[in-house]
C-alpha cells in the first residue's frame, strides 16, 4: 500500500493518523507541491483532480481523503471506526461531508490564506470558521466524541483542520469543548502528530 | 420516515430521487425557506446546521444529504446503490465528497448566485465549475456511470447540481459525455424530475 503524501497537508495527515491507529503499514511517497508535481501528467494519471492525497492498494487507486478513511476503516478496522449498521454508518458519514464542506470552507481556507498565500476571501473563511466551530462546540457540550460515544473516522476527518485553526488566525479560545475533544484525540493509542500540531 | 424538504433544493431532490428509485415511501414536510424556517429554534433542534434536507426515521435524525443517501442505500437498497465491499464502497464515497466540495463550490454556487442572489464570488464559481466539469467529462469518456459500471449513489449525489448548471449560466455544451450521462440517469426506472430539470 502506498500513500502519495505531503507532510503539511491536513488531508494527508488524517490518513497517516488512521493508518497509525489501525497499525497498518504503508509506504509514503512524498509529492513535491513546491514544484507542482501534483499537476504533472504522471500524477494526473493517478488523480485527475491534481490533488493529494492518493492511496494506492494493489489495483485500487483512491483520490479523496474522506473516501480513503472509509476504505481503511472498513478494510482494516473491523466495525470500530466506521460501523456497517446503516444508521450508525450514516451518522459518521455526516461528518465526512462536514470535513469537506464547512471545515474546508472555514478553517482550512483561512489556513490556506495565511500559510500558503492562496487567493481566498478571508472574511468569508473567518465567518464560516466561527459558524462551524460554534455548532461543533455546542454538539460536544454533552458528548466526548462526534458520534457513537467513541472515536470514529468522523473525529479523524474533522480533527486536523480544526486543530490547525490557529494557523489561519482563528482562535479556539471561545470553544472549550473543542479544545477538550482535541486533547482526547491526542491521547488516543498510536496517536501521531504533524507539523503545526506539536 | 419523514423528509424535511424544499422543492428547488438539489440536495433535497437527490434524496427524493433515490427514495423513488428504491420505491420507499416517505412523508414530505415542506420547509418555508422564504421565511427562514430552517433557522427557527424548532428546526435547529433537528439540525443545528440550519440547513435542509433532514431525514427522520424513528429515532434517527440525519442532517446531510450525502449521509442520507448512504443511509437509504444501505438500509433499503441491498448492495446495489452502495456496495459493502470496502474498495467498491470507497470508490463510490469519493463522489459524495466531490458533490459537497467541487460541485458545491462550482455549479451549485453559480446557481445560488444567479437564482437566489446569494453573495458568491461568481468568477471563482465559474472557474471551479469548468474545472470540475472538465474532469468529470473526461472521466465519463470511457464509461457510462461514475463508478462500478452501474448507477450508484455516486451518480445520484453529483447529478442534480450538474444538471442544473444552466441556472448558474454554466453551459454544458462543451461536455458531451456529461450530457449523455444526464440522459442515462433520466432514463432510469422510477426517475422523477424537479423544478428546472424538465
Amino acid at each position: 500500500m502506498k500513500l502519495y503524501n505531503v507532510e503539511v497537508s491536513g488531508n494527508c495527515y488524517k490518513i497517516r493518523l488512521l493508518l497509525s491507529m489501525l497499525n497498518v503499514d504503508c509506504d509514503i511517497a512524498p509529492i513535491d507541491i513546491a514544484n507542482k508535481e501534483q499537476k504533472s501528467p504522471a500524477y494526473l494519471q493517478k488523480n485527475p483532480f491534481g490533488e493529494i492525497p492518493v492511496l494506492e492498494d494493489s489495483d485500487l487507486m483512491l483520490r479523496d481523503s474522506q473516501a480513503i478513511l472509509v476504505y481503511l476503516a472498513r478494510e482494516y478496522g473491523n466495525d470500530e471506526w466506521l460501523p456497517s449498521k446503516p444508521d450508525e454508518m450514516a451518522l459518521v458519514i455526516q461528518w465526512l461531508s462536514t470535513a469537506c464542506n464547512e471545515i474546508a470552507r472555514g478553517p482550512m481556507d483561512a489556513r490556506a490564506h495565511y500559510k500558503f498565500k492562496l487567493d481566498i476571501n478571508i472574511e468569508k473563511a473567518q465567518e464560516k470558521s466561527h459558524s462551524i466551530l460554534t455548532v461543533i462546540n455546542d454538539h460536544l457540550a454533552d458528548r466526548d466524541w462526534l458520534e457513537l460515544n467513541r472515536p470514529t473516522i468522523a473525529d479523524i476527518a474533522c480533527f486536523p483542520y480544526i486543530a490547525l485553526s490557529y494557523e489561519g488566525n482563528i482562535s479556539l479560545d471561545p470553544y472549550p469543548n473543542i479544545q477538550k475533544w482535541i486533547s482526547s484525540i491526542k491521547k488516543l493509542p498510536n496517536y501521531i502528530s504533524m507539523p503545526g500540531l506539536e
